[in-house]
């Protein structure tokens, strides 16, 4: 299959992208890295890409940020910030992206441990993968002949030194393992489904 | 208890602060109608509103609009046009109203049956509500001191000649039984859930 991954540089994303090149075909996109750059939170900038790309048969997004920060601190501004960025940006790869998924095509989002189990200064994580585990619920009975999943990692082992004090108590996960939930939602027959690797 | 009702002119607002009134001192706030107007979606207009009322013991919000519509035809803009009103409008509500809530004071927010039940051209209101239960999921673990809840209504049988093409088979409720879950909040002592009345 053409396979494009939106975040193909990051963490999740190359071990996503090692999991899946020896029997797909990679496009690598990044904001600053790979094949194609691409802005999500830019209407125009994934417009773009999509015209560049052309069809493809699966769009697999590992990228997105979200607000941390203690909730009485947090401004609605700070709020909107993960809202228009991991939450909006994903949701933006899908109504674009429906366009140029060819028949029997999928989606795969990232979301995350914190949809449920919340840590401090996540809420702003919290609302966000709350919100994109809806909307792959709700999108799987309208998107026809495509399927939509989302992956929901816990912390990876390799991110611990990055955000390990952050999720105190909680078990990690190789990106070798999560990367094996992506390629169950790409070549699964699923759809709707969050699939969590926690 | 000093209660602000945001969204009392509403068909579930009317509800509770009948439901509520003999109990309680009630703040009518609505966009047009009530003692006192804001609009949700306008940072400077809630925090006019919270100078005028100043410290209360309770805000209740039971407004919110959201995008509806088939995915197929949906733009971002209109998709954020949902995140922007219900869900980042009742999260300023909580941003600004904590430093306005008396110690032991709750908030009580509006999700709805839709957050885990998915109706034909409602992924938008899906992912709204989703995010909004993380939100209270998440926030009740920071706002030490006060409380946070929602409300999950199924469609309102006085909605039914509005809305009820779109939840065929779904059971509806009266406002007056919904209106109580709003009092179990309120009144109540728990923290971080969400009172499904479906
Ligand atoms: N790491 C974890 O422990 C963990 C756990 C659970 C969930 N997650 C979620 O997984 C996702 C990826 O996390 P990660 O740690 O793998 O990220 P990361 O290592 O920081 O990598 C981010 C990737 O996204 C790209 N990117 C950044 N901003 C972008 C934008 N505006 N538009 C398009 N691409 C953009 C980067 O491209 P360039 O390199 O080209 O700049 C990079 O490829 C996030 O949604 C995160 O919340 C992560
Ligand atoms: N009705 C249902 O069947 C149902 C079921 C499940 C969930 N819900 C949810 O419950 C909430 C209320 O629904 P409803 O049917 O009761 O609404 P409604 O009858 O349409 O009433 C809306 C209320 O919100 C106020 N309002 C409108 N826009 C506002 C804004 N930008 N800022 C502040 N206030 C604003 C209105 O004030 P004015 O009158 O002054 O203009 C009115 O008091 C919504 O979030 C809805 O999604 C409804």
């Amino acid at each position: 299959m053409k396979v494009i991954i939106i975040g193909a540089s990051g963490t999740i994303g190359k071990a996503v992208a090692e999991q899946l090149q020896a029997d797909h075909e990679i496009i690598r996109v990044g904001k600053t890295q790979g094949d194609f750059q691409v802005d999500i939170t830019d209407e125009a900038s994934v417009a773009a890409l999509f015209a560049q790309t052309g069809k493809v048969d699966a769009i697999i997004s590992t990228t997105g940020g979200v607000h941390y920060g203690p909730l009485s601190e947090t401004t609605t501004e700070q709020f909107n910030s993960g809202l228009q960025n991991k939450l909006l940006g994903q949701v933006r790869l899908v109504l674009l992206g429906q366009k140029i998924l060819n028949p029997g095509g999928s989606f795969t989002l990232t979301t995350g441990i914190l949809a449920q189990q919340p840590i401090r200064t996540g809420v702003n994580a919290t609302a966000v993968n709350g919100a994109l585990e809806g909307f792959v619920l709700a999108a799987a009975n309208e998107l026809s002949g495509l399927r939509i999943n989302a992956v929901s990692p816990t912390v990876l082992t390799e991110s611990l030194g990055k955000y390990g004090a952050f999720f105190p108590g909680f078990e990690s996960a190789d990106a070798k393992r999560v990367a094996l939930a992506y390629r169950r939602s790409l070549e699964g027959i699923e759809t709707g489904k969050v699939y969590r690797v926690w």
